[in-house]
């Protein structure tokens, strides 16, 4: 089975990589781009176990290591994959 | 309406931010988690569009500036949020 992770910057916080990517955008050409959010996609290749001990344990790992969640909030989906 | 980016490393290209983190959690004590790969998770806040032209819009953004397509995959998801 397999966890994915969501990790993006809180919405009151400065993201200035999504700054840079929005700017960059424009200069680009993009045109009705409002705000661009870079966050992390983080897949775990889990061994069987039940979901929601998976769950579980996945987000235990994202507080933590994977997410700094002063600045960051998070989402665990698990798949059967 | 808004577009979820996901992008991956390549399943042949070696991550070593993943490989990082997976030692991070061993390290910690968590067992059971055979492969991580670290991508990126990119939100972008669209003006209004028709679905596909939006979804099109995105993907070509992502072969010229968010993801790189030699080591990267991406996939482009649209919401109505």
């Amino acid at each position: 089975m397999k966890a994915l992770v969501y990790i993006t910057p809180k919405a009151d916080i400065l993201d200035p990589q999504g700054k840079a990517v929005g700017s960059a955008l424009q200069d680009l050409g993009y045109e009705g781009v409002d705000e661009v959010k870079v966050g992390r996609y983080v897949t775990l290749q889990l061994k069987s176990q039940p979901v929601d001990q998976a769950k579980a344990q996945v987000e235990d790992m994202c507080r933590k290591l994977l997410a700094n969640i002063n600045v960051e909030t998070f989402r665990v989906e698990i798949t059967e994959d």
